[in-house]
């Protein structure tokens, strides 16, 4: 017989079905045995009874997690007892024969079948292969998923070209000391803070690139917003005739990023209550004007050139208040705090760049690049930085170079933020941190 | 004026149009300029006359590979001038407005316009950012985006969920010396060589998972069908029944993967003259069959135990020969040769394992793995290997976990065996090997 999934047992009254899965709970009821089973699309109520004598005794001892076969005929539950909370609510399996594919062991450091675990972090990250079989756990990455699978698609259809570029490079990309070095044969390398020079290069090339891949960053942060490994969601278009191109692209991504999430992810925003904002036309103010608006209005002191974590979250506080919007677009940022190769506003202490705020966080750095090979070499300069470390860089700008800009985004936070949760952490499969690389 | 695509200009015979690209190629007819526009979308002949003086004065004296932008009128050709090697050759543009938007600084190194640049490995990857803007160059990483896009959208229909591993590890995955070391923070880390262990335990949570994503081999190859860091294309599914199970799995993603890259690509396939095959039922054979069938039909030596680059060209030979398929599955590996969580078969000196053969090269392994934990446990023994070393891997089967198998697949060799490359760095967009860290 042929394992059908859990979710299909609805459809099948009556019939004899096998099935496989995990035990998800056991009650036993004296005589009668019953478990749920879960597999990947839901779970069901299986019913043991004594006259299936070898069934009934492998039930009467098995430990939750343990895998297993069944085969059994699929009846409609005896009438009040549906369960609404389920699928298959309305359905039960009454078992015949029972096999166990892989036992569990050991008793389980954590149950993994609440509804929700309520679990430390360290706790849920320690028993990570374990606390992702939670149904709560497991749901971040379904969204996850579908953040991944709509950047692509909607880049795609906007003739954006997907590229994949190396993540080890010969020099540390944009300046800083917040590399990993790598022993690369006989001699040294670093890991890949951003793939930014190579997808200039793709426009270069294609016009309209993106990326979805690891970034790593040798930060010490202990925040709950900061990972040392994370999947960017990188993009760069060509042609170009201004900044705010760049973020009308941004805002037609996430349109339909987030409609993409509202309407294959319903079951699990439901999980965690999220609701998924619908993404308009995203309020644009310059960085200087939210600086006043901080002090001004929630009295705030800041040094005028730069936001804090805190003003982030108060000026989404804001734009939430005066704009009923989730996110707000910061421009222009000073181009002290900027890589050399922002392009410079009309006033050249200012950039043609902008930061994507979204719940209280920053989610996305983008903006207009440099395109002209000689004012790139002067900014390198201007950022103290030496031109010869960037040769191979500057090559893309010597043969002719679009007005081009694009951005980086952290596909991490956008799930935190969409559920709510606290600590990035938890939307990454095995993260790391300063003291985790385990699992 | 918005600016349009060259492809869109047959539809605009009359009208005045605005397009931007790089200058493809000059050709001065004393009073005349042609020029030929390059963008994403294709090329287009532009005519440039002595009565608009700016345009043409800027005409005459342009490099190759400038950008500009250009107003003008879409004219028909006039009779038998039409060039029916491009899209566009039925129209040309009669340029009113010429502008620079970033020069091309010097002569450049290559001939980007060529139909084929002819030219050797070292100089194709110097000017790598250059090459990339040739036509055929370029049609490499069209097809490469079809093979990663289709991968991901039947494995998503096949309800495969898409995950991102980390690829900072604590420990060396699979054993063996190919690994790069990273400091991290105060300690060392390496490079993930493979997913593996990531998919395996997310099998133990969503039954099926894929992954596309970088992998990192310190192999000091000097191969054409080798580089030190490539995207590897992952699969892992649970509840199999055999081993036969993944072959099929397999087998359904590479047929949707090659109807896709034919219905998608055709235009930059017919550059290359190259056909897709079809995948239908691929032949299975032992690797002893194999070995065996090289002695006696090809007079070849062997070890009796594995299968060397040559061998594998044969045995797809005789494959083409005797089944007419470009592909063939090589199954049933000696122990001796497979990684520890390999699951043995009924004979325990052989495994459940397979290699995927295509035109003359592997571009697949994949098999069944060991779910059982004792087992597991005895076999990391075997292969005098420490448990210890182990412990968060063994963590994933401590708690039931369900028979399971899948692949690791090379993204880039089944695009060098689709065009026909020689070498394989060409389907990278910036390839490392032991000696390339640039561009």
């Amino acid at each position: 017989m042929k394992r059908i999934l859990i979710s299909e047992t609805p459809q099948k009254i009556g019939e004899k079905i096998k099935l496989s899965g995990w035990v998800d709970t056991r009650r036993d009821h004296g005589k009668l045995v019953f478990m749920d089973l879960r597999d990947r699309s839901g779970k069901v109520q299986l019913v043991i009874t004594p006259d299936k004598e070898k069934a009934h005794d492998i039930a009467k001892d098995i430990r939750n997690e343990c895998v297993v076969e069944i085969e059994g005929v699929v009846k409609e539950r005896p009438g009040g007892s549906d369960n609404e909370s389920i699928d298959t609510g309305g359905v039960e399996i009454e078992v015949a024969d029972l096999s166990i594919l892989s036992s569990s062991k050991e008793e389980l450091p954590i149950d993994v079948s609440a509804d929700s675990m309520d679990l430390n972090l360290e706790t849920l990250l320690n028993n990570r292969t374990l606390s992702l079989r939670n149904k709560k756990v497991n749901a971040i990455f379904k969204v996850y998923a579908e953040v991944i699978s709509s950047y692509a698609d909607i880049l795609r259809k906007n003739s954006f070209l997907e590229i994949k570029s190396s993540k080890i490079l010969n020099t540390a990309t944009e300046g800083g000391a917040n590399f990993f070095k790598i022993k690369y044969f006989d001699r040294d390398a670093f890991l890949a803070q951003s793939p930014q020079f190579y997808k200039q290069a793709g426009v270069s090339a294609f016009e309209r690139v993106f990326e979805i891949g690891p970034v790593f960053r040798a930060e010490p942060h202990f925040t709950s917003r900061h990972v040392n490994e994370y999947i960017s969601l990188d993009a760069e278009m060509g042609f170009i005739e201004g900044f705010e191109d760049v973020m009308n692209q941004l805002e037609k991504t996430l349109a339909f990023m987030f409609s993409q999430i509202k309407e294959n992810c319903q079951k699990e925003l439901d999980l965690y209550e999220a609701q998924v904002p619908e993404v308009k036309t995203i309020p644009r103010i310059k960085l200087t004007e939210a600086l006043n608006i901080l002090e001004k209005e929630y009295n705030k002191k800041t040094d005028k050139v730069d936001i804090d974590p805190e003003g982030e979250r108060l000026i989404c506080e804001w734009a939430k208040k005066k704009y009923n919007s989730d996110f707000i677009f910061l421009t222009h940022y000073p181009s002290s705090v900027r890589p050399f190769y922002t392009m410079p506003s009309e006033d050249p202490q200012y950039t043609k760049s902008f930061d994507l705020l979204f719940r209280g966080v920053e989610i996305t750095t983008g903006g207009q690049r440099i395109h002209d090979y000689d004012k790139l070499v002067e900014s390198i300069k201007k950022h103290k930085l030496d031109p010869k470390d960037y040769e191979s860089y500057l090559e893309t700008f010597r043969y002719g170079m679009p007005p081009h800009g694009g951005w980086g985004m952290g596909s991490e936070r956008i799930v935190q933020k969409i559920l709510g949760l606290e600590n990035i952490k938890e939307c990454v499969l095995f993260p790391r941190d300063v003291k985790r690389l385990e699992p």
